[in-house]
């Protein structure tokens, strides 16, 4: 606008362009008409410009206007597909087999056995599934959902056993909810509905919790989840190939008094926290709390520095800072103090050095307490107690008075886990189901029980392998394993249990170092050092949302490959159990790098780098989020709610 | 592209244009280049047709392609707006009241006396606010957000005690979350943080439950709402002006057993309501279930025939056509039954009649059981009892086996209400506090104590004022009034009790009818029995969040004028508490409309007028709904919630 005008200044000293009337000149003395005039006529460089500018305006505008109107119609269009989305459908007579109205009894409790489902016979393409191999998955977690991503369809009768009939999107990092807990997400764009899930396969929901196996019969025992005014109901489940995807419970370490903790496993574990924590700001700002009283309410203790409590404790932070502070008498704001509780000498200790350093400098920065090198040794309603060991050796005793406690501490078997490890007298693992490197249970029928995730941990122990490995490696047939042989022996163990493999790098080194008598070959004992001893470095894979989905993933691909194959390998005299090792190599971890977002800001570790930062770091951070959500409806609204966050801030309610 | 190709065709035989040397004409028989030649060059009609088809194509393309940019450009805005949400912020030393800290005790039961906020000295602001009339409104209802919306900032020193610390959107109807409870709009679109409504007129939570009230001194007696681990305390909130806005109970009719029923009040009600009917859809797609018992879980009873029966039978209906039905075995769906017993002789009755035979008509069409002029006389955990009168007035006795039962029949008073309710001798109205045309509760200190929305009722009876009115209208003072001072007197009823217009339309007709001994005036006598009568025919205002909205607002505006023309009020020799009647009307109520959503169809009720439809019908019942949101934020989550609802159907999820 002040362009404009200087050119119009100038332009009234210009001499008359055209010989004019003297009325047709006053008509043009309008300073923005004679702009007009000389801008089109001279083309003086800032002419030019502003010619430029103009049409550079003249497209913005455009630009913008066609947004407005291409939203209009976009909008339109929806609701036009939503109108359309309103319509009656009838049902006519639908077949139910009558097995399925009044299934037969058996099993060793004589239960009924659920063999033929209500949908079964509803038409053509699911009478021909309930003839197909039947596939039952017990859990709805990343694990399952891994699964029933990669099976092609019409392979097998797939059934979903799980007491909660949703998914919930934990991506990435084990419990990864935190942002639901204090209002970042909402519920709904965390969860998805299993039986949409399965609906691709035509799979079935059983909403129950598995109780019991019956290995021989092939019958998964169920607990059905009755609403209210109905009795719980146990039944039998036949399977040919089965699934175990349960996850896990919080380890308590045998501390006493956690019933007095949050723990952060589902949504109804976040939405408690939300409604804590709001609760405790309620409580604290109102003047009859005495002061005590009001720093024990704003002080937030998290027991664990693993990534689900480092985000807590930054989530925590964040809603302080951003929303609370707002709203709430800034007294509370002052007395907020929050507590992270590890026993390890770093946080995020399974990250990089780096990354670790990064994420306690941050803390220190944002006043958050971190207390490293301690145990907790008991919870009450209103206080933590933890030890440190002094320099000295002698052992300290401090108390934290709080009102919200969150128990995030590693893993331990749930009750269905627990029952199969006992059926199974060599499962000695004690957090997890130990699996081979096919995924399947050891001791278990081969072939028929697989168990991923959480719940499951693969077997890391070569020595036991030992004979067969000589056998095959044993050329010569000399009882010693010389080198060349050895050789044959590495690649036999990595292909066996692909896990040994960093541990086997050096061929020659290792050779040579547990060759004791220097005879340049190694004979049973000395091999059976070198096994044991490589079995022991190997470290277990973590208890993560990624590892969970790649087992799933891995695993619903070799079913499929299985039942398309199941011809080739009945051909061969094999079962369609037998298939696993000829058909599939062993599962391969690929990790994809650990992230954790730690209070405006996250750190990555992809292994060889790390990278760790504010904003930057944070987009990063939610565009994998974003990525690893399973369905398009999910990650529409997890868009929306961070647009909508950032537009209004965090939701207060405690909902 | 095909017209193209035909019109390059054409082009090839075209006789040569322009003089070329064979190289350049060679090199112009690219057939696309040709075309364009010959385009430009020859305007025939079909080549004009073609161009103007093709810079519509550019057109739209480019619409398109700005479109594209601009929501990125867009979205990109967003972000950067939301990465500067961001940040640090530091708490100085902020000074608080040491009354704040620590109350002084006092008032009949020795309570602390919260004369003091936390918030209070925090800056010269609130300072300031702080020795304003202290205005406490009880409930976070329509009614209080009304208030709260009218009210200029810095008239009063607001403090809203609410039990809930979110206000719950149940537009124009009551307890419109029925589209909740089945996963049609997600909870957080309909929830706003009373804190955040407060924060314009820098207002003040006091998380609790008014439990009772110390007129004389001025002090509302309140019970916290303590989150686990800390005991619920009693204190004084000292008021100089008190809005009543609590709402109401449900109406329990006698009716033995309703501790099995559903209400729907609450979100939290909305969400049990949801979880327990994708509970019973589980259940029953279980073999083991019998069919009785199929039966029984997918029979949902709904008891009242109003809006809020009506939406929800209507809500549970198009759950169980759109999207159950998609993803359950098909026989549940075919053994869904909803029954809706009605009181009445017609749903929605207090609708026009048209109106009730629409919603008939569309749920007879539906297989919605209506079951009208029926009583329930129990309620089981497992059935729902009703009698019905046969013609020949014999009673009869029905059951339905059920899992579901909704109740929503009428409302009653709430404990507070009741109790205020018993402080007064004159107060003895069952169901609500009653208040003059000026909504102050009645019996209390002028102008001290007000009631709003579903907790008040405004009183009706005219006759009460008969001596005061004739002292008004009698000019001769004969003692009787004369048609001229009828007329005066009529206008002072319809400004003192505005809702007895309707009734005294016909001025001389009811002169004349009540005119006994016809004597051309009306005596003692006669006018009793007149303002008797026509205080009988008036109808109390409904239960609704529409007139709950409307006295908010009013009260907020007459609080605002009150506080600007204290001095005025002052200098007349009329404290604040007596400025009701100088300054503003009484209350008078708009109707703007009942309306109803009754499965993909909406009925319209506009006094004048009704309106009722199919889709154009809802999605104008959308528009009104949306309308009546009272932040933006869930405005646009209320309108992302249908647009994820049209693309990917309701959430099955039961959270």
């Amino acid at each position: 606008m002040f362009r404009a005008t200087c050119i119009a200044k100038r332009a009234t000293h210009a001499p008359p362009l055209y010989r004019l009337a003297p009325t047709s000149y006053a008509r043009l003395t309008s300073p923005a008409l004679l702009a007009r005039t000389y801008a089109t006529t001279f083309e003086s460089p800032s002419s030019k410009l502003i010619r430029r500018a103009r049409t550079a305006a003249k497209y913005t505008f455009f630009v913008f206007g066609s947004t407005v109107v291409g939203c209009v119609v976009l909008t339109g269009a929806i609701f036009l597909h939503d109108a359309f989305t309103y319509h009656n459908r009838n049902i006519e007579g639908v077949p139910v087999a009558p097995r399925a109205l009044q299934p037969e009894r058996g099993g060793p409790k004589n239960l009924p056995i659920l063999s033929t489902l209500l949908s079964d016979w509803e038409d053509d393409e699911n009478r021909g599934l309930a003839e197909k191999p039947h596939l039952v998955i017990v859990g709805g977690g990343w694990g399952a959902v891994g699964v029933l991503d990669k099976i092609n369809p019409g392979d097998y009768h797939v059934t979903i056993v799980s007491p909660e009939t949703y998914t919930t999107f934990t991506p990435l990092l084990p419990f990864r909810m935190t942002a639901a807990a204090v209002g970042t997400v909402s519920v709904r764009s965390l969860v998805e509905p299993l039986r949409k899930i399965a609906a691709r396969l035509r799979g079935h929901l059983i909403n129950a919790r598995a109780v019991d196996l019956v290995m021989s019969e092939r019958l998964l025992e169920v607990e059905t989840i009755s609403p209210n005014g109905l009795k719980d109901q146990h039944m039998y489940i036949p399977y040919d190939k089965l699934i175990i995807a349960v996850g896990s419970t919080s380890s308590t370490h045998g501390v006493p008094g956690l019933e007095h903790c949050f723990q952060l496993k589902t949504v109804s574990d976040a939405q408690a926290i939300r409604k804590r924590i709001i609760d405790n700001f309620e409580a604290a700002s109102l003047p009859t709390t005495t002061p005590e009283e009001r720093k024990r309410l704003l002080s937030f203790v998290v027991c664990g520095g693993g990534p689900t409590g480092v985000e807590t404790a930054a989530e925590i932070y964040d809603l302080c800072q951003e929303d609370l502070m707002n709203y709430f008498p800034k007294i509370c704001r002052k007395e907020v103090s929050i507590h992270v509780i590890q026993s390890r000498e770093h946080i995020l200790n399974t990250y990089s050095e780096a990354i670790s350093r990064y994420a306690e400098d941050k803390f220190n920065r944002d006043h958050i307490d971190l207390i490293t090198m301690a145990r907790v040794s008991s919870i009450d309603h209103d206080k933590v107690t933890y030890t440190r060991r002094k320099p000295d050796g002698k052992v300290e005793t401090f108390e934290i008075p709080t009102n919200f406690i969150l128990w995030s501490t590693g893993i331990a078997m749930n009750p269905f886990t627990k029952r199969v490890s006992e059926l199974l007298p060599n499962q000695v693992h004690k957090k997890a189901i130990e699996v081979d490197a096919h995924l399947r249970v050891k001791g278990a029928p081969l072939g028929t029980v697989y168990a991923i995730g959480d719940a499951s941990t693969i077997e890391t122990s070569i020595v036991s392998y030992l004979l067969e490995l000589v056998d095959e490696a044993d050329k010569n047939k000399d009882g010693k394993i010389d080198y060349d042989e050895w050789k044959i022996m590495v690649s036999r163990i990595k292909k066996r249990i692909p896990m040994a493999e960093e541990q086997l790098m050096k061929v020659r080194e290792l050779f040579d170092l547990y060759d004791s008598d220097a005879d340049n070959s190694l004979n049973l004992n000395e091999l059976a050092v070198l096994l044991q001893e490589i079995g022991n470095k190997i470290t277990a894979l973590p208890a993560t949302a990624q590892v969970a989905s790649q087992q799933g993933k891995y695993l619903g691909k070799k079913l499929s490959k299985l039942a398309e194959r199941r011809s080739v390998l009945e051909a061969n005299g094999l079962t369609m159990d037998e298939g696993d090792e000829a058909l599939a190599p062993p599962f391969r971890y690929r990790h994809l790098g650990s992230l954790a977002y730690i209070g405006n800001a996250a750190v990555f570790d992809l292994g060889r780098f790390s990278f760790m930062g504010g904003l930057a770091a944070m987009y990063a951070w939610r565009s994998v989020y974003w990525s690893e959500q399973v369905s398009m409806r999910t990650r529409a609204l997890l868009m929306i709610d961070w647009v909508v966050r950032g537009i209004w801030g965090r939701d207060l309610s405690r909902l």
